[in-house]
This record gives structure tokens, C-alpha cells and sequence, in this order.
């Protein structure tokens, strides 16, 4: 890395999301990174004073840093969908995120939600497509409010954009012990874009010889997240059936609270950026309930992305080892509490 | 019920489907009631033989039966999609069977795959939409095979064809005890489709005050099977969503050798089907390993479908008991056998 500091570009967002990023900053503190953080006020607050939800101006600034580390956003008092289709969605867009890379990994000690399943057996990432499928956003209503009506939504994809995280899914399993890579899809019934996923698949699979390529629909892929989990290493999928399948694989990896991720552009033509998956959960917001782990861990993610390998693996460790101890004192922690039980592993 | 003898029309099909069928049907018999079975060899074999799926005369003549009882169709021999497309899909499609009925109810006695979880968590009913969506099949295809292919998918959603379905979810919803219907979909991507699904389970709710409703994104779902699947009574959900959600329910429910459905098309303008969830299972047909109960539970709904709710009964407390018991012995029991000890309980 060079030695300039890094500029990291904000965005707490809405509800636990300012709570939990706070957090986050404290580890890439700790772990002593020159990183300069610049805070944007986005999301459902700047959206009541102002109306706006991503200006383009604030858009063309935010391309200018190296990465972007975002909370949540969405909150009940905005109509559903605005914040997440034209701030969310618009980033991951416009910074072509076409990779939105989503680990499950269920660290030992933490408790899974499913029975008999030891530990090792949960240890996957899931290469979700980031910019294209149902996510294009195209469709459109005739008739509307009438018996009449008709709502379509359609599902883009390109060769261009199935073939680029193909390829990044393959890399990543070539780097894995298992060497394994898994289509999920629907072929059976998304005839023409399954078409292109597993022609792709098999295509690119000639040119990494050493990776095990395999198949499973995505109804049978969620019934096997639950029943066996350990078939999967690396999982490539679509827009729409990553987002399925990774917040089942939260579920079966200790929870929404642990669960990172990171959207990435691997070009570099545009800042990564990275998130929990969890939501921004007004529910318990502002109570100091909110398990700042996944952001902590997508801070990990951040740091690898930006060429700090050991200093990723730091906060990945210190993680780990708080989770191991987390069976002891873990239910009366704050978020704060964790957050400064992690940064002091990290700093000590 | 007329005295005249029940059509049934049986589609053993490929695979375990011609094993499992079998046992239904000894089932049927059992139960006394006055059965008759025609049988139809659509399937693999006969793609093979003449190259036909479903020709038109035959399935005039399913048309004329009061039900179809349908083991699995697939096999590895034909290529992906044909059997479950022009087969399948198209039985669905052509009798209008519009209610895609999903039990995810876990038996006392069964061990499911979540930890923790008291066999009363697990007690729901998936109203899966069956014919619209991104079922419909409609897309296309463009340059195919070049660096600038595009394929695409379409979901079409009609008022009409939501509107049916939600309101035999919540009739459904208001014959339970806690009279709780849960809606599953995107909104916040899927808006215009969300928005029809949305704004139709809110008219037809004022219709029915004792029901509650609520909402989950189809993500946010899929983690709650695993981990609050408590919080579902009755869920009404779209094509995709609900042959995702209905593995996943699989999945916990005891898994895909339990899991029953009916095909329905609630207006009686031609047959419902009824087929066990599971397909067809090249890697163990033949070998007399395949558990008939979700076929038999297939059987239960046929029987309530048709108007014997006492029969039906019978069955599904003679799969009930044989659960209970199946701890026991269950691991080295056939497919014929655990097709007597169920029929024996039916009988006797
Ligand atoms: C908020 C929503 C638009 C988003 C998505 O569907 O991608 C979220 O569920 C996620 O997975 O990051
Ligand atoms: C075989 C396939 C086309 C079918 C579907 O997707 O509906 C199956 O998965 C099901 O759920 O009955």
C-alpha cells in the first residue's frame, strides 16, 4: 500500500446502522490504518430535510475515495423501497459492485441454528451478482388498480456481466482448499438466462481444471443450506438468489449479527464498498442492542480489499476469539461493549 | 360424496415417482374408498420411445378424471427442463391449478434439522401462486453464444390471477386457529410486481378483520424459517418465492421424504394434483429406499380435496403414529414396508 492515508468515504445510515459503523471505526482505528473517514449523511433523515436521497454531486464525490463503509439504510417513515432502490442499489450500480461478495462461516463457538452440524461444516462464500437480473429494475404496470392490472418485472443478463463474476467466483474457489465452485440457479424454469449462467459456468470451468464445478437448483440449494451445508465451498449465483440464499446463510451462521459483506468492483474504476447484511432494524434502534460484528467483519473485508492483508486477519481473529468467549458474558454486552471488547484484542 | 367410483388419474412417472405411487395407492385402497386408478406412463420413458411429453389427446383425457395423483418426473436421460416444463408446468398451467398448496408441518417425533426447536414452532401452510410469475416462461434470447448475449426472464402478474390466490390464502388463513397470514415478496425490488401482491392482500384484508396480516421480504423469510419459524401461520407467496420457501420448509419440516402438495384448482374446472414435493431422485431409484410418506400425505389432501375429510384424516393420523414409531425402526425400512406399516394402521 502506499504510504498516503486512505480516504474512506461513510455512510451510517439509518437506525442500528449509525450504531453498529461506529464500531467499525473504532477497529480500523485500532488496527492502525492511516485511514481519513469522510462522513455522508444519507438516508432517511437528509430524505425528510431535503427530499434528495443520493445527489449526483455526492454520487461524483463519493467516487473519488478508495472505499465506502455503509451501515443501513431504510427506515418505516420512508416509503419502502426509496431508500434502498435509489441509494443502496443506485451505489452498487453506478460503482459497477458487480461482485457482491457474502462469507458463511460459522465461527466456532458461536451457536448455529441448526442441530448436529459441527462447526467446519459451514464455511462457504457466496459471489452474489451485483448489477444485473431482476435488480435492472426494469418491468412496468398497465392498468393499475383495476381487475385489469398487469405488473411485470424482468430479469437482465448479459454475457458481459454473467461472464465477469464467473470468472472472479472462479478465481476465488481456485484459491480455496476445497476447489470448489456451485451454480445456483433455476434452469429448469429460467430457461434463457439459466442458459447463459450454466453455458458460462461450463465454458470458464475449461479453463480452471483443478476447480470441481457443480450444479444445484436454487429450491434445492436452500434445502440443502439447512440440511447439508457442507456441500458448498464457493457459490456463484444471481442478483436476486444471492440475496435469498445469503441471508439464509446468516441464519445457519450464527445469525443476521455476523454476517458481512462487500460489494465489490474488482476493476477498481470505482470505490468497493462495504456492508453488514443486516438491515437497519428500527425496531431496536437506539437501545444499543445491535451486534456491531458483521460491520466489524465487512471492516475486514474492507481491509484485505484495500491490499491490508494482516491487518484483516487481526480483526478476523480478534472476532473469533471474542465470539469464543462470547458464550461466557455475551447476552449483557452492548453494542459499544463489544465493540471496544474487539478493538482492545485488536489494539493489545 | 356421489356413490359413482372416484377417476383417478395416476402419473407414477420417473424414478422413485413409480415407487412411491405405488404405496399411495395401496393407501387408497386401504382407506375403502371407492377408487378407481387409470394409470399413465408420461414420463422419460415415453420421451424416449415416441418423443412425446404430454400429447393434447391424453391430456384431453386427464381432463376428464376428478384427480390426478403424479409420483416425479426428470431423468438425467432427457435434457434438463423438458419433462418438468412440458409436462409438468404445462398440467399445472392448463388445469389452472392456481393454488400451489404447501404444508410445512413438523410431526411430533420427527427430528428436524434446527436446534432447539419444539415440534409446535413448525406448523405453517404455504399458498404458493401456481401458474403466473416468472413461470409464465416468457423471455428471450439475443446473439446467443457471443460476447454480447442478452437473455432475459419475465414475471407477469395479473389482478386476477393474485387476487384468486390471496383470497383463498386468506379464507385458508381465517380456518385456523391463529388466523395469521403472512404475505412473501420483494417489494423493495420487485415494485411493480410488489406492488400488486401488496396493495391486493390489503384490499381483500378488509374483507376478513379476524386475520392478521403481515409482511416479509422474501430474504428476511428465509431467515426466519430457520430462525422464528414460529412466526408463520399462513404464508401467500409468488411462484419462485414459494418453490423456494416450500424446500426451505422441506428442509426444517423434517425433510423433502415428508413434504406433501396439491396442485389445486379450487373452482373444480378440471382436476387438481397432488404429488409429494420431492422429484425424482435418479441416484436411489430402484433400490427401494425412498420414503412414500410425502406421496401418502399427497394422498391425505387428494382425499380431503375430493370431499372425505374422515379418510383423510385416517391417513394423516396413520403417518402420524408411524412417525412416532419410526424412531425406532425407520432406518431399515423400504419403501414397500414403510408403504404396509402405514397402510396396516389405515386398515386396521
Ligand atoms: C435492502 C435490499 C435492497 C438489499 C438487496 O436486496 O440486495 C438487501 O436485502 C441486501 O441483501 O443487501
Ligand atoms: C420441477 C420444478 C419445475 C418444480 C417447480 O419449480 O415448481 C418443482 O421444483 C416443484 O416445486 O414442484
Amino acid at each position: 500500500m502506499e504510504s498516503r492515508n486512505i480516504r474512506l468515504a461513510v455512510i451510517p445510515g439509518d437506525g442500528i446502522g449509525t450504531e453498529v459503523v461506529a464500531e467499525g471505526l473504532k477497529i480500523l482505528e485500532a488496527v492502525g490504518t492511516k485511514i481519513e473517514p469522510t462522513h455522508y449523511d444519507l438516508g432517511a433523515a437528509r430524505y425528510h430535510r431535503t427530499g434528495e436521497t443520493l445527489p449526483d454531486a455526492v454520487l461524483e464525490e463519493l467516487r473519488g475515495y478508495d472505499a465506502i463503509l455503509l451501515g443501513a439504510v431504510g427506515d418505516p417513515s420512508v416509503p419502502p423501497g426509496v431508500l434502498e432502490r435509489d441509494l443502496l442499489l443506485r451505489l452498487r450500480f453506478e460503482f459497477d459492485h458487480y461482485v457482491n461478495l457474502r462469507p458463511v462461516k460459522l465461527f466456532p463457538g458461536v451457536e448455529t441454528a441448526l442441530a448436529d452440524t459441527p462447526a467446519e461444516d459451514i464455511d462457504m462464500i457466496v459471489v452474489r451478482e451485483g448489477t444485473e437480473g431482476l435488480y435492472a429494475g426494469t418491468g412496468g404496470v398497465m392498468r393499475r388498480g383495476t381487475p385489469h392490472e398487469i405488473a411485470t418485472q424482468e430479469s437482465l443478463n448479459t454475457a458481459h456481466g454473467v461472464e465477469r463474476v464467473v470468472r472472479f467466483a472462479f478465481e476465488k474457489a481456485k484459491s480455496r482448499p476445497r476447489k470448489k465452485l456451485t451454480l445456483v440457479h433455476k434452469t429448469n424454469v429460467l430457461t434463457y438466462a439459466g442458459d447463459l449462467w450454466q453455458r458460462t459456468v461450463n465454458r470458464v470451468a475449461e479453463e480452471y481444471p483443478e476447480v470441481t464445478t457443480d450444479y444445484s437448483h436454487i429450491d434445492a440449494a436452500s434445502m440443502f443450506f439447512v440440511s447439508q451445508p457442507e456441500r458448498f465451498d464457493v457459490v456463484v449465483t444471481d442478483n436476486l438468489f444471492g440475496d435469498i440464499i445469503t441471508d439464509l446463510g446468516a441464519a445457519i451462521a450464527g445469525g443476521i449479527g455476523l454476517a458481512a459483506s462487500g460489494n465489490i468492483n474488482p476493476e477498481r474504476t470505482a470505490p468497493s464498498m462495504f456492508e453488514p447484511v443486516h438491515g437497519s432494524a428500527p425496531d431496536i434502534a437506539g437501545q444499543g442492542k445491535a451486534d456491531p460484528t458483521a460491520t466489524i467483519l465487512s471492516v475486514a473485508m474492507l481491509l484485505d480489499h484495500l491490499g491490508l492483508p494482516a491487518e484483516a486477519a487481526r480483526v478476523e481473529q480478534a472476532v473469533a476469539d471474542d465470539i469464543v468467549e462470547r458464550l461466557a458474558g455475551w447476552a449483557g454486552r452492548t453494542t459499544h461493549e463489544i465493540g471496544d471488547d474487539i478493538t482492545a484484542r485488536v489494539s493489545g
